[in-house]
């Protein structure tokens, strides 16, 4: 009797355990299906093979931790094979974690890292893989210029409204600084003993200047402010036109009239200002460094009306690059259309870049209006027919006046005050004008305030109403 | 009795079955751990993420079917939403695999598309990966430049052994093309009355004419020929060296002697010319172009001793373009970093090249030599301290000569059996003369081979031993 029951106990406890076995065999099936479903996301091992190794290395390389103050890249400096963080202002050590204590601001370029962290957050969108037979030729799909983009750009100024691009030719450059000498070149008479007179109206960008006068080209001469020449009876003008002007961000127009105006719309697009109606002249050059931020991969882009012209700057920019990097071309493509795709959505780069903007410009001019030591340029609401609303002032740069006469310098009153800035001379203008950048990182932005409370304090007729920012 | 049997049958059943079960548990935990073992390739879903979605498109772009003579790329002209083939020399359909008939064999340009098949092979090596904020910022690692692809450079020269580097600064263009000007810029006396004479030895690369004639800078001047100054007094040169040649792929030297030389050393790779010694010129250029075969890219770099040439160019490239596109300097620093790892290996880049292009040549010479309507430049082997050896040429380019008066102008001759050559006007030479590029897609070199029999067989002189090829 004892003997059966034993028997059948165990008969029992393996019946148990072989349950228990069916359970976890049940499970595991369940796990090792679910990894290898079709309906997975298209990324499994099985679905990747050549591009595993570098997508593999890219994020590797972007979860180095920097502190929030930094960032690595795949081909930053090596440090035992492993690229080392590169530091926001101010930051140092191998993880950007050290912040210095006697360090100056650098507020000097317009370096748009204030659209970082919109990268940033949108990581997979943004993410670009090249094979390494990637347009290996000089032949792109429309020459030397991939025409998927060429119709992506026209796309997106017609989705924004900042353009009028129909009836218009359009050329790539590498970065629009190419475009601006190029231009120049086209629109000068050739083999002429009359060279054609390049200039722009005070403060101007000075780029124009000093590019003209290194290329030094026969047919074309720098001539410098427009106010100069405003009664002249001279014809043979190359007009430079910032809308919005940099420094000072207004918009504004051609101002002498003739018909050779080269209108530079980099800072054209809603991040900066507002758009009233699109730009439309004959001649219009744009920038991915100020539309996506990529300064770096040296993009721009011009719209020409007149066909000689065109030609004329197709030529130049044959000979000076053979057009513009197919590599950054394909990267930009990417952007300008995910730019395009997130019109309108909580993805939009220009919301994203307009709220960044104004809010700093609101600090800036509540800290500079907190005394009279300084003055900003004015600028008002205007209503913008992309946000569809009167706006709030966005501006790329503060053009800071020094008020009191004992700050004749105001570059180098900032610079005593641990500011570097740009000075107003570079821009045609007076030493009482510096331009401050409010495009970099946040970190910069932060140490821009930090100096500058004190020389705001140290002002005698500061009200102390230094609110918090 | 039989109730004893049953239970203890049926206790041996249960754990048969929990045996066969454990057993299916051990297997299935051994496949769960095996994919998420650490030593497994850094790719599975856990450890990619934002790369994914750009990883995936990649590679289902470079799946799409081009029939073996041609390939689709992530930015090509939409179809449906889906990139097109953009095919080889005379393929055409949506998928590359119809031959036209009467179709030229275009070997005009010194497209490197000889080298695609090697980067192919290598994809894995090859693929480049760049996150949405990858260096958005004006300034990388050395100013404009990437200190890593800097050094890495250096590396390359000197384990090539073509070049030396040491004590001289680098400069990096936008193509070779960029830093010819930069150079003849550089060279130049400032604000003179008496321009620098540019020259060059014919046949020589049309570049340097057309390039100096349009920027047409107020402080040079092109002068032709070297031959016309051979005799001269005058001593403001700058002449244009390029060794190996184009388009007749001789190692060649200065002519003139004089104090300013810069030294096109495009070809000087083991791909296209034995290495009998490092060039050492005050003034080099090279290209990535006819390096690694991605001429799209647009990098080239020069190596320069005077600090002061240095700091024009600089100077020269920042207001140009502001350097050369990060994007681009981030994917060559890859290559740069594989084709050096790889030197000596079986998957040595210059082993590809040398071989590949030694076979056309081969081929070619044997065609031309079967009759003497026709000639090519004479190349001999040479000891190489690459290969360690002596080596048969392997020139980028043939420089035909029409021997027979009736063919006065031989791109024409070529023209009318299908040929579209580079004529020898171009490079200040005659018509006699018309350069063939030996550097495209195999599809290309055999529509030249086939279109060339003819003219060939036409000959009164042929011998009629057109061996198989």
């Amino acid at each position: 009797m004892r003997e059966q029951l034993t028997r059948e106990t165990t008969a029992n406890v393996y019946l148990v355990l072989f349950s228990l076995s069916v359970l976890l065999n049940i499970f595991l099936l369940c796990q090792h299906f679910s990894f290898h479903s079709p309906s997975r996301p298209s990324s499994t091992i099985s679905e990747l093979s050549w591009t595993r190794r570098a997508a593999a290395e890219a994020e590797a390389v972007a979860a180095i931790s920097c502190s929030g103050h930094g960032r690595a890249y795949v081909d930053g400096v090596l440090d035992n094979w492993r690229p080392t963080c590169e530091c926001n202002t101010c930051y140092i050590g191998s993880d950007c974690s050290v912040l210095l204590s006697n360090c100056s601001a650098d507020v000097d370029s317009g370096d748009p890292l204030f659209l970082e962290p919109y990268w940033m957050q949108h990581a997979a969108k943004g993410a670009v893989v090249l094979s390494g037979w990637h347009r290996m030729s000089y032949s792109t799909t429309d020459h030397f210029k991939s025409l998927e983009l060429e119709n992506h750009i026209r796309l997106l100024h017609a989705a924004v409204g900042n353009a009028i691009t129909d009836g218009k030719y359009l050329v790539f450059g590498t970065g629009s600084t190419q475009l601006i000498n190029a231009l120049v070149y086209a629109l000068s008479p050739e083999n002429t003993s009359s060279p054609a007179s390049v200039v722009a109206t005070v403060p101007y960008y000075p780029m124009y200047k000093e590019q003209t006068e290194l290329f030094n080209g026969r047919d074309y001469e720098w001539e410098g402010a427009t106010a100069k020449w405003r009664n002249s009876n001279k014809t043979n003008f190359i007009e430079f036109v910032t809308s919005p002007n940099n420094p000072d961000c207004l918009l504004c127009d051609s101002v002498l009239g003739g018909s050779s105006v080269i209108y530079d719309h980099a800072y054209y697009w809603p991040h900066f200002t507002a758009i009233p109606e699109p730009a439309d002249g004959d001649v219009m050059i744009f920038t991915v460094s100020k539309l996506s931020g990529h300064a770096g991969s040296r993009f721009g882009w011009a719209f020409i009306k007149d066909e000689n012209v065109y030609n004329k700057v197709s030529n130049y920019l044959q000979y000076n690059s053979m057009g513009a990097s197919r590599d950054t071309q394909s990267r930009i493509f990417n952007y300008v259309k995910l730019i395009l795709a997130e019109i309108g959505s909580n993805a939009d780069i220009f919301e994203f870049g307009f709220n960044k903007l104004r809010k700093r410009w609101q600090r800036l001019q509540a800290l500079v209006n907190s005394s009279s030591r300084f003055s900003l340029q004015q600028l008002s609401p205007q209503y913008c027919t992309y946000f569809k609303k009167i706006r709030d002032p966005s501006p790329a740069y503060a053009w800071l006046k020094c008020e009191n006469e004992e700050d004749a310098d105001c570059a180098e009153v900032l610079m005593k005050g641990g500011i570097i800035s740009r000075g107003g001379t570079k821009f045609g203008s007076s030493t009482q004008y510096t331009r401050l950048s409010l495009l970099k990182t946040d970190d910069n932005f932060e140490m821009l305030l930090q100096k500058f409370k004190p020389l705001v304090a140290s002002s005698d007729e500061n009200t102390s109403e230094i609110s918090s920012f």
